[in-house]
């Protein structure tokens, strides 16, 4: 059994402000560990296809994972999930910061939101001390205010997760934000929009105790002996966070550029990188807790129109979707449209992709001066990008429309398909799968739609290798076999990371599944093996896949836009290839053990051990 | 598809002398890679409950590993097996030296025997040019004898396995030798006299080409990146050998001494011990192909009784069988003893057992002057030890009794139930499982009978750490809950050692799953995964203890001798333990997914793919 290893999930019932402390069982933690596994397991057993992703009967969840709060290096991160109002389908959103290492200090490995408040309500959480406070003072605020009101009613040690407008005002692509302008975000799927359909303002927390592990030597020793290969491998990422790969990810053809129809541009690429934001607005770098890399960035803007006080920096995907995608290469500008959807609680990749859809719909003349408020919707105006950013928070004018997503917005504004730049209705991040084989495979899979760290499979055909899943060298981004087997591999290995809670850029950092297995058994007292370990992984992707089923997906929705399958860019380090998806995701079927039609065989449910989930 | 990875299989008809040669399918490959588990694959295909060992319808397959003739380190091994005439039941045997290597350079993963010539014959196999040849002229000699004079026939550079005259006696504990006086035995089961039955005296190798793998560079880079980890590592085992463990051996009571009667015997031990070896008779080290350790001991004794010339020297087994067992402390006489069971063919480790029986049953007074041939079989005694030596392989008086096997023996004798110290009629090896748990219930199981090689659990317990197994630290050797998970992923673990075919001794050297994986993966061009590798063992496992059942054998005779189980030995490292053994199985068995007779349920077999061996 288990040595101190403490399982126990805050209960909170909003419409009738009850809150309780559950066990969770063991035989659960070791089927799937924490995170998102354990969220949506949550959701699978408590929620039905007729759960409204709006209504008080969805589940809103934040799971920390075991190792969470410990030594372990990146470990200090939390999932928040949730059926998504975005999608209709499966949420979840993965978050740094120090929230979830405060959760585990204060006692608890999650807490599950049911119901709906009648007004505006936070929740404090200070140890055992538990209360669901009024909030009609914090309404409207955003989310950098909302942190400081809130530290200032409880301590200064408080960590704060909040929506801010446009959570409140229900936009689809709303996330959730947490620890002040240090800003880390549960961005993607809409999940601020579930809080605040259930008028939660605010979860506040404040924790004591120490978390308690069955080896923690081992851990530490561990640790030692791993400290000075991780920093030296992630040296970039620590110098220059994750734009530092900026140029090389224009040069190879991974930057989507002009709402995904380029494929070449060199000195913008130049203008957001990195080492471009360290030479100009860079004055810090920031590390969640128990992190050892930074990738983290604090900017300040002193000067011109973007003037920005100290805060969170933007990170390669707003850079790329409020700048690359828009034709934007101000890093100024994005850093202060960063910090604007940061305020009002959006998902920037979302968002940004929003705005390029907005510049190429006024462009190719689908939207009438009535839309745009009169205003010219143009490629590259930041001032514009600005503008969009508060419309769609407070669904004003044309943001109105897009506060709704591609999709719908899509359908509203009576676009050709190919502007439908989404998979399972949610927006593509940054990555484009025409530069990487293994990403079209992931981004047609994933079970949150359209989505780079699902899978985050094309890592192992750029600079990681993995022996333990049978890839000791770098693969080839164009190969076609096996493809689908490296993408599968890849999301089962990425839904342990988003489970265990451990950062994947610690794959960045050399740190291996062995590594990670070996800090689960030092974390729970376990003595799991490598094959029961990546099952999990497997266990959980599929779980996520039941969920979805029930919810009338099925392989049709394995795909990707038009524009992805069918056009090339003629420039650029991935000019001509067009990933044959539907010969990958034969293979990627077949592997996963599903049939023709994407559906788990009732066999490889067996082997997972999910046969009373999939009876349910 | 593998690039160049070749797979054939020689099969040689003795009855009807011919000589051909298959393809090995890649999926069979895939789920059994080579050595024990490809033979007990063919094994299972084709030979039935009622083939009896001795018969032509017993087959004799020798099978090298896919990484065999490759750099991989310590990969230059073959695998021995077929239905053991000892134990009637699943019979392999592990061998060294550099047979198994020629035979891939001669262009051959495996050469399969059925049928029997009517008159001696050996095998020559030179690249694509194969003989059945006469042998009557080799007949009754010993295996050093033959191996020069088949070379003298043949190539100086050829490589011979041959039986000697117990092989040809058809004694039931006759070894399989390999490479002349450099002396690797394919040592238990009893295999020698399948060969003798057939009237094989030998297989003789030459081979000139080159091993294709599909990716010689990354074997080379990997290589280069251990070399200088694994001979750190293993400098103990390349100083002193085997027997460099002999004086803590002791000293934890894991040594077996006067036919397990004892716990402690110091003295004995430093003077057997490795160390006392390399001052006195060691001359050399010896390298199997492709090794970096060199465990191998060479020796040479120019005064006293016990002259050798320079020759194979006594491992750890034949110092504490001849020796301990048997409280024999000259080192000399034991390096004499193990050249006579080397030229004899015989396995080292039941000829010392039988010798320590007929010691034991000599002083409790259970053998007859007519039985002794009136010469006292004292403790202690080297001539003794020698004498009988020779009498079990020519079969000569008391010998002929002691060459049908412990058990055979005390049937034949009459001796009490206490004297029977073998499992499913193999010997134990000199592990005493009252020194480590898990050595218990790795003897209680494993396929071939009492067996340290096909667990090999207890270095877990002592020195080696395999996170990839669940277990980043030392386990502790007299704990009881899971003892049998431990044993279970050790024993698969050894199948893959087994069959790919590496030496265990690599695990001295800092060798993990992960590396050996990447090997296989380098050697085969194949992607494969941990969870698929680590289920090869599982698989392998569970297929042998299928030809078991078949056989028999049922949870029954997953027992251990009365005397390990209930007689303390009151003094040395382990004086007061006695392994719970039936609360063990019940874990082990649980783990495995068997049921509580031992047979794996059809969930297990579906799981791994063995449904259509089950049926057959």
């Amino acid at each position: 059994m288990l040595k101190g290893f403490r399982q126990r999930l805050l209960r909170v019932d909003l419409t009738n402000r009850r809150i309780w402390v559950e066990p969770i069982a063991e035989d659960v933690l070791r089927r799937f560990l924490g995170g998102s596994g354990l969220g949506a397991w949550y959701h699978f057993q408590e929620t039905t296809a007729s759960t409204d992703p709006l209504s008080p009967e969805n589940l809103l969840g934040f799971f920390a994972g075991p190792a969470t709060g410990t030594l372990v290096p990146t470990s200090g991160r939390h999932a928040v999930v949730a059926r998504s109002p975005l999608t209709g389908l499966w949420g979840e959103a993965d978050v740094g910061g120090r929230w979830g290492w405060t959760l585990k200090r204060a006692g608890y490995d999650g807490v599950l939101i049911s119901g709906a408040a009648d007004e505006p309500v936070y929740l404090w959480i200070n140890d055992d001390e538990i209360e669901i406070r009024p909030a009609g003072h914090l309404w409207g605020k955003d989310t950098y205010s909302v942190d400081e009101l809130i530290k200032g009613e409880t301590t200064a040690k408080t960590v704060v997760g909040s929506i801010g407008p446009a959570g409140e005002n229900l936009v689809k692509v709303a996330a959730i934000m947490f620890d002040g302008k240090d800003a880390r975000a549960a961005g993607r799927t809409g999940l601020g929009a579930v809080m605040g359909s259930k008028k939660l303002k605010a979860i506040a927390v404040s924790g004591s105790q120490d978390v308690p592990v069955a080896n923690p030597e081992g851990i530490r020793r561990l640790l030692q002996e791993l400290l000075p290969l991780m920093k030296r491998q992630a040296q970039g990422m620590t110098n220059y966070g994750t734009a530092g790969g900026m140029v090389t990810i224009e040069e190879v053809g991974d930057l989507p550029i002009k709402n995904w129809q380029e494929g070449s541009w060199p000195e913008g690429a130049k203008k957001l990188s990195g080492q471009h934001m360290a030479e100009t607005i860079l004055v810090g770098r920031y590390y969640c807790a128990s992190c050892v890399i930074g990738c983290g960035r604090v900017t300040e803007v002193k000067e011109g129109p973007y003037l920005t006080g100290r805060g969170a920096g933007p990170e390669y995907e707003t850079l790329s979707t409020l700048g690359a995608m828009c034709l934007i290469d101000d890093i100024a500008a994005i850093n202060y449209g960063g910090e604007l959807c940061n305020r009002y609680g959006l998902d920037t990749i979302s968002t940004g992709a929003l705005i390029a859809l907005a510049m190429e719909a006024y462009e190719k003349g689908y939207l009438s001066p009535e839309q745009t408020g009169g205003r010219p919707v143009k490629w590259g105006d930041p001032e514009i990008m600005l503008q969009l950013i508060s419309d769609i928070a407070q669904r004003r004018g044309l943001g109105a429309i897009l506060a709704e997503g591609v999709r719908a917005s899509v359908k509203r504004l009576g676009l050709p398909p190919e502007f439908d730049l989404e998979v399972k209705g949610l927006e593509l991040p940054a990555h484009d799968p025409r530069a990487y084989n293994s990403i079209a495979v992931g981004y047609a899979t994933s079970n949150r739609g359209a989505c780079h760290l699902q899978g985050f499979s094309h890592v192992l055909e750029k600079s990681v290798t993995l022996p333990e899943l049978g890839y000791p060298e770098l693969q080839d981004r164009f190969a076609v076999d096996g493809k689908g087997i490296l993408t599968a591999r890849a999301q089962d290995l990425m839904a342990i990371y988003d489970s265990l809670k451990m950062c994947k850029f610690s794959l960045f950092a050399g740190v291996k599944p062995t590594h990670m297995l070996t800090w689960l058994n030092y974390v729970t007292g376990w003595s799991m093996d490598m094959k029961e370990f990546l099952q999990i992984g497997e266990r959980i992707f599929n779980l996520k896949r039941l969920y979805n089923l029930h919810l009338g997906v099925d392989g049709r929705q394995d795909t990707l836009p038009l524009r992805i399958l069918q056009q090339k860019r003629s420039t650029g380090g991935a000019a001509e290839n067009l990933p044959p998806l539907s010969q990958m995701l034969k293979e990627y079927y077949q592997y996963r053990g599903w049939d023709e039609n994407g559906v788990p065989t009732s066999k490889k449910l067996a082997e997972l051990g999910l046969e009373r989930e999939a009876g349910s």
